[in-house]
């Protein structure tokens, strides 16, 4: 595709396909109502817009033929993306949230996310006075581009056994890094491969032989004047991935590395020149930065979501296959109820989690200010909050978006349908930045204790009041009886909480009675952990109809009880059918950032993929190299073969 | 990585990892009885071993590079393979057993396939005495490279709605091919863009300005001589995919392309010289070809969720993370139930999907026979059960799958973990040779009239008897009372046709209640549809607890049952997880076809996945050009401001 070609690609046509058009027109509420709601208000509207259009003025910013680019010039790209970020951020004086708006309109492409993300607030909570005199300002001007490299290639999870070490040596006043194993080399840290010159390494403190645990260094990686690897140090890319391939996630092996004794961070312990190792105990506010990046996941499986939801329903609205009866017009294939069933939950779920972020981010917010105040009281519900919430969101995400694609048929696996990449680049969110399994656990182990407070009648958190109202002998009967009862918002709750008490409860009792019967506690925790796993998902759960065993096992509901739960859902999901369109409408993607032959907002798909087709790499010539290389001799052989065939 | 170390990579080391050798001494079976079964027979095992000494002597189907591949260079990977192919079929007189082992050993790579298992096959079926004489010769020798074009843009479940025409020009004695409109292009067919010269075009015949609807048509679209198009064709690649891209799956636009009379497909159907139609009816063995194609997918299920499971099995044996106990050493993965959970249900499908796929292809080979000796009886089951088990089997090897890759941890989003790959090349089965909601639809249209049949007391299909026994008056309760009920196999079947039966008289009913209340008999069904569907999905359902819903909605189970069941089921997983690498090794997967650093048979993970990541393009040079494009000068005006603002 020309250049000029790429630029007017994803502007949206004035002519709109006629079924998509038809479907706005008979919206039941007005869209950029819903818009101001979304973005938070008619102002963030606005400055999104402006972003909008700054960022793709912007030609890298507009890649259309990303489709078929190669490793090399994804990762450039990406650099070239993020120092676009840089140079704004500090032209245009972006607060926070502008930076994380634009990085989504980049759509996360970005290379060096990190050194505003990690590098400059770890700099910023684990260096004394002294040592932020002295590198913030060359992280803040970006000589030093940074990273946070923390897990290695055997240790993810269990940060205990860690095997980096950084070994004081008096003499020279010095720390010498080393990663003594192949297990050892740090592996993962984004921007660690090529992009960095500086890491924050988190290594085993060993001073006179004695280990004092993990600490955090900051060690030069790579020269200041022409970028080649220092001495000791072998760094490098970890190699393509599923997707965000502009990241160049890397290893990192040191072998006798020397660091001054001053580039230990010293705000939280440190070692003086003489060698005595000082701990001024650990800062409470770790915690809830690694609780941020947690909940700023949930916001990432948010957008995810709903970009994969308004693929989804906007192709279903223009494609037309098959009819009921024979004879009638071609279906949209919206208004058949399988491909509701696949598409609509995207599209509610992507509504609950919007909002279930924006709760979350409200109680970090309180705890956070809390925390600053000294008072840590709410960390732990925070901390089973949120990481309950990001396990179970971006499993649902991830389960979501698979069904968004095999909504899009055989169209959502070309590259130019975009969802698969969106199906890609949303799969790590299961496993980074907490493991889901471990994460359920660590929630579990909390519910278990508000169990064990409830059962001797102590109070217990607040979001876990239903284990007293549940358990309380003159609990109302749950009254589903028709239809309109399973409308009813209360009786709902009173549904999941009824069948939550019961998962929970059912749980500790399980848990409870093998270590009773002589098992030991983390041989029986073990024993249990599927049903801990259930009880912790319990408050999210997407629909009863589609966790019906939950609901009919605890038992909360009666299987007539339940048929009409299903009957409701089916109803409910002919109404939400009606106003798909302008509901992902109102997430107002900008073409660019959905980057889908299929959603785009005019409808025009088909041309679209056509016209995608054009820059696939194979397409630069009418006859494919591969024709010279291979086939011709092969065609050219049978000639041969047929021609003396005919002549015998 | 140099040409030497590539050839050597695959290679097992004798140094095996010490926590997968000790799986494997403790095997309670032997693994070499069990491969033999899988392949058949020992002769089978024997027969696979040599043809994967043949291919891997090859250095092309051992490209440990294709991780960081380009697509063009891919796409070349794939047409070298399929000729190397061709020319050993030949060579060596494969059969069709061999090879498909021969595909499936190059892991279905291959851009050219189309030409065996489509392109001469449906000369020979369509083709009259005459035609098969003169093309088929010319496909065999590989003078025609061929492909079968019926999919369009807009247009893939329903046929009757293609839109390109072949117009009979009784002057020239010849058909007009043209694609009509956008929609009308071919798009999809594997082999079209690059490699084809020849096309079967599935076009709508027009004959006197009357349409006699589709036929096929051979077009030819290429050169013989030099490949370049053909006057009036436009064809090319339809771009990258989410895989599968050696295939060059093409589109064609044809403007008024002339072809001899002669190139209609005149089998079943005819235009004479003086433009009179003739049509001979059609042929059923066509409907068997359809279903032979679904049978094959399961089977590439089953091969797909081996591999996958391999994979998993294996790196859950060599990681080690956390402990459940703090000091002691950290745990096998595979040690955590919630692991368990994760990866034992893909390697008992595979196993339960490898048995399913042998029952249904005898099933098919008698039905078959059947139809050649003009008895089509059974084709209507056979069509269901395909329809439904094509259906159900990729829907769950999906999840399995992606399940496989989350048990992966972080590692398995890296290229070199193979299984992002294996995830992505599976992606398509839902969608291709019958969408799976269309197929799960018309499995249960046949499960309706069963039921209509049962209802008067006709006799049903064979494997439908139990719509018979579970509505019988005197049925025998369900017996579970205890652990070991649960483990009677009898007992389960029942369970199963229990619910079965319940689900689908279920769906009739509320389609027969509502037809009774006067909607259209159209609307009733679409209104009912998910309920059908999960009628459909009956008899494949890979646990209990899984579908818990099921169970105890229609109600078979007793929540007290129920919970019996699942205890049971976390016995029986402990069980097997004791064996779970013989269980694996049993497939006997060569490390090249599984191609996967986490999966590979020595387990030693961490050394191979360091080495494939030196292979990243981004390692070619220690600093990449990136920095001197973009970070340097970033970089440069950091330390430069630095400098200023020092001199203040």
């Amino acid at each position: 595709m020309a250049a000029a070609n790429r630029d007017a690609f994803w502007a949206p046509s004035s002519k709109v396909n006629p079924d998509l058009a038809r479907e706005r027109e008979s919206a039941t509420f007005d869209v950029r109502e819903l818009t101001h709601i979304i973005d938070g208000s008619p102002d963030r509207t606005k400055r999104r817009k402006e972003l909008e259009n700054l960022l793709y003025s912007e030609p890298v910013f507009r890649d259309v033929g990303r489709l078929s680019m190669e490793r090399d010039e994804i990762y450039e790209q990406g650099v070239l993306k993020s120092i676009k970020l840089f140079e704004w951020s500090r032209k245009y004086k972006w607060d926070d949230d502008d930076f994380e708006l634009a990085s989504r309109l980049a759509n996360h492409d970005i290379s060096m996310s990190l050194q505003h993300a990690m590098f400059i607030p770890a700099i910023e909570r684990l260096a004394s006075d002294t040592q932020k005199a002295k590198w913030l300002p060359r992280a803040l001007h970006y000589e030093m581009i940074g990273t946070y490299a923390q897990t290695e290639l055997g240790h993810g999870t269990n940060l205990m056994e860690l095997e980096t070490t950084a070994t004081f040596d008096p003499e020279r006043n010095e720390f010498i890094m080393n990663s003594p194993t192949v297990t050892s080399m740090k592996w993962w840290p984004g921007a660690l491969g090529k992009s960095s010159n500086t890491a924050i390494v988190l290594a085993q403190l060993i001073v006179k032989g004695k280990n004092h645990g993990l600490h955090p260094f900051l060690v030069p990686l790579r020269s200041m004047e022409d970028h080649t690897p220092l001495p000791g140090i072998s760094v490098g890319d970890i190699g393509p991935k599923m997707a965000l391939n502009c990241i160049d996630n890397g290893f990192l092996i040191m072998k006798n590395v020397r660091i001054p004794r001053e580039n230990m961070f010293m705000k939280n312990a440190e070692v003086t020149r003489d060698g005595r190792f000082i701990s001024r105990g650990v800062d409470k506010a770790n915690y809830a930065t690694m609780v941020l990046v947690r909940v700023k996941i949930t916001r990432w499986a948010f957008e995810s979501l709903s970009d994969g939801a308004t693929t989804a329903v906007r192709y279903s609205v223009v494609r037309r296959q098959s009819s009921l009866k024979p004879g009638e017009r071609e279906l949209q294939v919206l208004d058949y109820q399988s491909q509701q069933y696949k598409v609509l939950p995207a599209l509610a779920a992507s509504y609950a989690f919007l909002m279930t972020n924006r709760s979350l981010h409200r109680l970090y917010d309180s705890v956070h200010a809390d925390i600053m105040a000294g008072n840590t009281k709410l960390l732990a519900e925070l901390h089973c909050q949120s990481s309950a919430l990001k396990a179970y969101m971006s499993e649902v995400v991830v389960q979501l978006l698979e069904l968004c694609r095999q909504a899009c048929g055989g169209h959502g696996y070309l590259a130019s349908s975009g969802i698969g990449l969106l199906c890609a680049s949303s799969a790590p969110l299961v496993t980074v930045e907490g493991e889901n399994s471990v994460l359920y656990q660590q929630a579990a182990r909390y519910l278990m204790k508000q169990v064990a407070k409830a059962v001797v009648g102590d109070p217990v958190a607040s979001g876990f009041q239903y284990l007293l109202t549940q358990s309380s002998s003159d609990r109302p009967d749950i009254r589903i009886q028709n239809l309109a009862d399973c409308g009813n918002l209360d009786t709902l709750l009173q549904v999941y909480q009824r069948m939550a008490f019961s998962v929970v409860t059912g749980a500790a009792r399980k848990l409870q009675m093998a270590i009773e019967s002589g098992v030991e506690q983390h041989v029986a925790w073990n024993n249990n952990m599927v049903s801990l796993i259930q009880a912790a998902r319990f408050y999210a759960l997407h629909g009863i109809a589609k966790e019906a065993g939950y609901f009919l096992a605890t038992p909360t509901l009666t299987p007539d009880q339940f048929e009409l739960v299903r009957a409701a859902e089916l109803q409910a999901m002919a109404k939400v059918r009606h106003d798909a369109v302008p509901l992902v409408d109102a997430f107002d993607l900008h073409d660019i950032c959905l980057h889908s032959a299929l959603g785009c907002y005019d409808g025009n798909v088909y041309e679209r993929l056509y016209a995608l087709a054009q820059t696939s790499s194979l397409n630069k010539t009418q006859v494919h190299p591969a024709y010279y290389k291979h086939i011709r001799g092969l065609v050219k052989d049978g000639q041969k073969q047929l021609r003396q065939q005919s002549k015998l």
